[in-house]
């Protein structure tokens, strides 16, 4: 399948990795690819620069947002949450329209300081207002409860027995989604319902957050007990 | 241990008789006992009426919010949400003071319908709220991410191998608190840190009401996979 992960940072580096990995055709989209590549410095987080990363990944290739879109008959949005909607909109509606889209992003707002706080939340999701905002993309929020590791190799932590959520108003799209997830390893994968359902997934985050900070590693998750 | 249980619903009832079951001298706190006796029909939720419960726990005592909270060494605050600090309020900042508060209640607000939201939430918590406006309370958040009965018989789930959080500024309290989650055979007992950890714990509702819908039981919860 011919995928597009739009976002460089960590998550979208991993995706995109692990899905070349498993045979796919894969396209990182970003703003700027030329200004993407010249980048030297490690980021703020202290991730190291992205040309680095694609020297020794260079089955995958580094496109503008809209061109990545445009080729691409799944897209993944891995950029930062507060910057989705502008990514989305450079990649085009015209380019997304009709494509599933597997939302793995969170609206952090670092702007207050440590922690981040949700924006939106609670009557709002940011898997809503990209399913509102561009109504012709079907929109499946997923993988966005646990770290980037995790999302492509599931059992690096308890042989792979935890949880991962769905939500999305086309079924057919959660089905292709969850097919996706189970090649990379998921088991455990719980279709919470329509779009509005990614209200709790993205407000599991906090929690994560805070037990990142009390055990000391990011590497965990959630698993439904029943 | 003197317990006081704030609350006549399913939660405070369930609470006070595995408490007592456990051979503590157990008193449920309500504002007018003689009102709540009174009733002789099921509530909104088809909750049978507290003097028909009552009847097969007579060891379980009742009593104004005051007078059980003043006899109490510990109190749990078993209300709905959006009565809490009114309650806690009718129950006197002096007849708390010092003692420790097990908060169970999670703060949904169901004025806009179904499912309902968070109030506070993101910045806030209930648990917060209470500390703040009790600061001689040691506040406790606890045991708010699961159903009733998962609460006081963690074993009816995989064997009892989910997760439960405490979060508060007083480690005494969270010792104390452990202590009792021990004493109801929680294993699996999780320090998120200060009382502002309780932000994530309530929260965590939102999927957990959606997880409700999408499993078809109650009968589930949460485990930190690592």
């Amino acid at each position: 399948m011919k995928i597009a992960v739009l976002g460089t940072g960590t998550v979208g580096r991993t995706i995109a990795a692990a899905l070349a990995g498993l045979g796919h055709d894969v396209v990182i989209g970003t703003r700027d690819p030329q200004a993407t590549l010249a980048r030297t410095e490690p980021d703020v987080m202290g991730t190291a620069p992205f040309a680095q990363w694609h020297q020794s990944h260079g089955q995958v290739d580094v496109a503008r947002f809209a061109d990545a879109a445009a080729g691409a008959d799944l897209v993944v949005n891995a950029t930062n949450g507060v910057g989705s909607l502008a990514a989305l909109t450079a990649a085009g509606a015209a380019n997304l329209a009709g494509k599933v889209l597997v939302d793995i992003a969170n609206p952090l707002d670092f702007r207050h300081g440590m922690p981040p706080v949700l924006n939106p939340v609670n009557t709002d999701s940011l898997g809503e207002e990209i399913q509102r905002t561009f109504p012709d993309i079907r929109v499946v929020k997923t993988l966005n409860t646990m770290n980037a590791a995790l999302m492509v190799e599931p059992g690096r932590v308890a042989g792979g027995d935890h949880s991962v959520f769905v939500s999305g108003n086309d079924s057919d799209a959660k089905r292709d989604v969850a097919a996706l997830l189970a090649s990379l390893g998921h088991r455990d994968i719980i279709d919470l319902g329509d779009i509005t359902t990614a209200r709790g997934a993205e407000m599991i985050l906090p929690i994560w957050l805070r037990l990142w900070g009390a055990l000391g590693t990011a590497d965990f998750n959630f698993k439904i007990a029943r």
